[in-house]
């Protein structure tokens, strides 16, 4: 067992140095002036926004676990900047097989990082269960479905640009839930995966940083941005309200519970993610805000309590209910918005054409939420297949697996 | 008695509840048609800068209590997300009356999450001390009272309006002071209130932000900007150099201590916010910030020794002498500038017009501290009515009687 | 011996002191109408990220020893406010000597902030080991010898001033290294200059800060800032997953080392700081990340088994490998990319002119090393005479002898 599990480490560095290997000869193909690459700079400060979200507030915002919390950070950034270099290789491969229009420069760059909040959100299903080659082969895989998703939205779907990456909170958490419900379940003794207080207090510094920037991640690629930024940051500042709201009446006690806190502060943003840029009145975007949060905290007790266990899956920092639920609820949303106000505008007498924008909208969502579920079913039966050397589950949530302690005896 | 604590906490998110849904309401009614807010979007870094150091910055500032690190983040985000709605409806309120000129937009959510900063650091005061009812209802009383005392500055006394806001530590460390005073003591064997070296760290951390953001948060609302952020740079950096000097000098044995650091390095900032824009020689800023550090420290020596103790109040993070001290000697210091300035450039000749002046300044700063006290004395005896239920001294500090711990064997 | 000590703490701040008042008199003789000092304000986001970088960021990075949280970020932010007093003031000086353009305003501070960084790598060499009077003196001997060394660049060898201020790594670090050599080594017994897991997380958290901020860094100055951002950033991608695949590679059991992360994701942006601004295709930044990373974690073990025993020097947070390596790698990249980019464009034709480019840069390289390197051991040896009461080895790396616990009984 023991040399199992060196075998399965000695493959990591060969793995990333293959993948890197192969985006260098990717890049020295694909930008042989490099002119485009280096294109628009006035994108600068959003770009920044959304690296410091991305890289450092959901870095320590998946910090939950006791034990993991090296693994937490280390792994998120290893698999975002390796998922930046081929987020930039597809989009060339789209652009150059006219699929796509080119963009060039800190824009694709941005929207790379973009879609890499879905392996981040990912990866939060699947904390402490999934070794790093099976991290890196989920998230490259999730990504490239998910350039194939947004093809099919833009397409044929006729779905614009910048909404279809809209969808990448609902693809990431419902991938991650279908890969996660693959991997065995820890024993029911474990107790590395609890939480402490520590590693609460490093996850709420994550989320107040995810929280803080997500109006800049919605706003980033639509036209109406001031829109996008209000409305986000009004739906986002009522489901923090919300938030306390309702975990103060659902736990007992009326005490607040820090795992509400964490997820359901973030629901107003991705609950609003569709519609930010098309919402006219504050109001609206407070209610989206204010349902995203009963919906993210309901749903932690239905789905912990009923889903999870009738499914044996374990979603290990919840991200079903605090990205997949409200990405759910911002969906259908968009949609009745959408209704209403072409209804309004066309006071009720184009019926046909409303029911044809109704079923793309629908139809982007179900495409969408199934292609995350089946390629998550497929993506997490092949990873743990025995080539891949899954973890023992007595392994799992444990930092001292992967790292180095030279400081065991001085405890944590 | 438990019974009483249960029924505390069963109306907390019945009051929540209550004041989101008369923020929905008012949202509702005050943008009708929803254009006004989303005017300006320039503003976006600035926005995004104040909201850094108020929501990030102060969360982790205020974690100075042992047992309360969740509380301090967790509340702070709570009243601001709370105050900011409560201010973008006074604001309205105030344009539909005639007082004030619309400004829409991100102007207006701006100007509200400053507004905040008078709550942020008031709750420093009673911090572990006021239960989260008395804390929503002092932030919004102290937000109303705000805007009423700035009303009456800018209408009567004709100060500009962006110096208006410049009077938030001020008000906001005053009223905290008032507040605090009316609650009971805690015993003297209580060891809950002492910090711990983690509880600096994060508090420093918190510290760090708020000093990085400070020149953002001075320069937000005048026109002349790069004196602005270049005066309370210099200050800030002469403050801190100063809060390390002074900390040596005054401590036992040459030792540093850490709370002189958090509340001194902040010094220069709020000594020169009422002047940051209008100083024309960088030496006078640093001469501004080296005195905001003198007296933070000398005041933190004098007040903990012989004013809290001959009044009975306690100031768990020290607002009184980090912002408060500081600010006064600001105002001060903006009316001798400003005496200094005209009277040279008029060759104080027209001695008249220089007092009435004066007369206006110390008017402004006189009646800003005396509401701040006055309404702050009596929201603190209203605080500890019977009816809001009031925590018992032993169960100050804790955070445990407001969060589920699941963690709690696993020691902090 | 105890009095020894106090007499030392004694002294910290009367040199404070000291210092402050000539910066005072130094403004006060240097801006007398101040008009100059205030000019161009587009520069304030850049000089806000660089702000975060050096404060922040490595104020956190440095905090890697289990007992030395406070001194780390405590001392970071005193050594910076002092530079950059003391910076602005040399810029000032050489401007009136005639010897540079004046630039007024925020530039001459962000320019000054930068320079600091020289100093924060150098501080973390000789960390734990230099009390706060030796560290005050280094910082400022130091600054004032890089502007000498930027001076000898610019003038004589006709370097561009925007890469003149991209020798700060290189400099930074073997001045700190060749500090630190004079510094007698702890006893072996010694157990404080050891990490914990908790002080590690704060310093991924400070290094994911600097990460994320070293495009601003890189491109600050120079005017293809698009190209520099870009460069950089896929530099810095690429030697973060290098880092990840080294350190399993090198370790024992295939294990990831926490140290190894912190220095090599680094790297990438050390090594390409010379030349991030010119390069027009991303994978030769790809590859200079790779080659950074490489020379950082083949570096970190072949200097701390071989080189540093042999030397009797103790790089306590290892910035020769972090910096020092990456950087000499940088400044040799630069002259073969230089030559093979001139070689092209003239065919290689004009020989001479081409020997001549690579004299210039080699030049600059040699002079700015070697008089890190020599001015280091000249302030290393006159740091540890008698006057300035060196630590005793037994107070290595303790928090405790610099700063007051009141919490001592609390445990960390």
């Amino acid at each position: 067992m023991p040399s199992r599990y060196l075998n399965f480490r000695c493959s990591v560095p060969w793995l990333i140095l293959f993948l890197q290997t192969l985006f260098f000869i990717g890049f020295f193909f694909c930008f042989p002036d490099g002119g485009s690459i280096y294109w628009p700079y006035e994108f600068y400060p959003e770009f920044q926004d959304i690296n410091h979200m991305v890289i450092f507030g959901f870095g320590f915002f998946l910090m939950v676990l006791r034990r993991y919390g090296f693994s937490s950070t280390g792994f998120n950034l290893l698999l975002i900047v390796l998922g930046v270099q081929c987020s930039v290789l597809v989009e060339v491969l789209l652009v150059f097989l006219g699929v796509q229009q080119s963009e060039g420069g800190m824009t694709s760059v941005a929207k790379a990082v973009m879609s890499m909040t879905a392996v981040a959100i990912s990866t939060g299903a699947v904390l402490g269960k999934a070794n790093p080659v099976q991290l890196i082969v989920m998230s490259l895989v999730e990504l490239i479905i998910f350039y194939g998703s947004r093809y099919i939205n833009s397409t044929f779907l006729q779905v614009p640009d910048n909404l279809t990456l809209m969808h990448v909170p609902l693809f990431g958490a419902y991938f991650g839930v279908a890969v996660t419900s693959r991997f065995p379940e820890p024993p029911p003794g474990l107790d590395k995966n609890r939480r402490t207080p520590k590693s609460d207090l490093f996850s709420m510094l994550g989320t107040v940083f995810v929280w803080m920037f997500w109006p800049s991640f919605n706003s980033l690629l639509t036209d109406s941005k001031k829109e996008a930024v209000l409305n986000t940051y009004f739906a986002l500042a009522v489901s923090a309200v919300a938030a306390f709201m309702l975990s103060a009446l659902t736990s007992k006690d009326g005490k607040f519970r820090m795992t509400h806190i964490h997820s359901a502060v973030l629901a107003g943003g991705v609950t609003i993610s569709y519609t930010a840029h098309s919402i006219r009145h504050p109001w609206i975007a407070m209610i989206l805000g204010l349902l995203g949060a009963v919906i993210t905290i309901l749903g932690s007790h239905c789905l912990q309590r009923c889903f999870n266990p009738a499914f044996k899956l374990q979603d290990t920092s919840g991200v079903h209910f605090t990205f997949g639920l409200p990405a759910v609820l911002g969906a259908v949303a968009a949609v009745v918005l959408r209704v209403v106000e072409e209804g309004i505008s066309t006071q009720w007498s184009h019926l046909s054409s409303l029911g044809y924008l109704v079923f793309v909208e629908i139809g982007a969502f179900c495409q969408t939420i199934s292609t995350a579920l089946i390629t998550g079913l497929i993506t997490g039966l092949i990873l743990n297949i025995k080539l891949l050397k899954t973890l023992h589950v007595s392994k799992y949530f444990d930092d001292q697996f992967y790292w180095e302690f030279p400081h065991l005896s001085v405890g944590f």
